[in-house]
């Protein structure tokens, strides 16, 4: 496409290289951007900026945090038995959502992925490791809520084999047809594995 | 939604005020330049920062430019006797990228709409009117490329009475069936106008 500007050419590929967002999407918000008041786009460059200069991650659970431990880990109210291990924060928030859940977390920042060049040592496993050999009375069970995808699974089952000598329960959020879907279109490797794994009723 | 960080929220809310982006899609956006590099971040807002700054418009035209005069109205081999109206820059940019218009543009920065407050004098129609007037000899034709909808159609009507007295050829684009498109899937309006306004076989 050609631009009417070299100044609208460089923010259409700067902000193309988000993810999900083509040229054309970013020529719309670039364009809606030029047509607002100038303040606007400060207001909106100053909020990135300042969250990538400053942002912290929790030195616990490496769940994204104002502070040097975040809020979870520093409440008294969590139930530090339970420890849920998951990929990202947003998985963190996620869960929190449900609430469902009043335990710990901790977060791996990724999944083990060979193709994306993503290996054990990329991710917070090691920290993972030490921190439930050093709370070994403390922590019970961990819950591994990772994605149901194959790299998902690899890491699972990497983590588990690893936590065979530590003396915690290892689990994983449970997996099957979606509450409110309709079986009809739920895609067969879940539907077939829902019958697999079926539990008793309650 | 509950964050972890106030960063990440002040964050997602500006994200969130571009068009067609929600606070989860602001979420994801803001959570892959954490992921990322500092320096992509700041590219990224170097660019706005930049574009917001230095964006200039045609003195005589109204489209994007990074001159005082834009490429299209400075260029030589342009059809100076036929002028295209549109609504915003990226309409130039869509004819532009059919390659079936040489002729000139004028932009009048959005549409007559009552609801949000536009009127005619929010727009460049005085501008429009006063270039035809001075240029009375040089353009023959004054093409109206609005967007067939309420307010497109007021704006061309209203665009359309002012010319009147100049001596202009006003015409407006086409609108019919799309092409390649199933005449079952057209709306019926568009069909149905696209019988009364039939066209000679050629």
């Amino acid at each position: 496409m050609e631009y009417p500007s070299k100044l609208i050419e460089e923010a259409v590929n700067e902000v193309s290289k988000l993810p999900g967002i083509g040229k054309k999407t970013a020529l719309r918000l670039v364009l809606h951007l030029v047509k607002e008041n100038e303040n606007r786009t400060l207001a909106l460059t100053e909020s990135l900026n300042k969250l990538r200069a400053n942002i912290k991650f929790c030195k616990t659970c490496f769940n994204i945090s104002d502070e040097e431990e975040c809020a979870i880990c520093r409440s008294h109210r969590r139930d530090k038995s339970i420890l849920c291990v998951v990929e990202e924060s947003n998985d963190v928030m996620a869960i929190e959502n449900t609430s469902q859940y009043t335990g710990i977390y901790h977060v791996l920042g990724g999944v083990i992925s060979p193709i994306n060049g993503i290996g054990p040592s990329e991710l917070k496993i090691e920290q993972l490791l030490s921190r439930i050999s050093q709370k070994q009375n403390e922590i019970k069970e961990v819950i591994l809520a990772l994605s149901p995808t194959m790299e998902g699974d690899t890491t699972a089952f990497y983590i588990n084999r690893k936590l065979k000598d530590l003396n915690v329960k290892v689990t994983s959020i449970a997996r099957g047809v979606s509450i409110g879907g309709n079986l009809e279109y739920t895609d067969e490797i879940t539907l077939g594995r829902s019958i697999t794994a079926r539990v008793l009723f309650d």
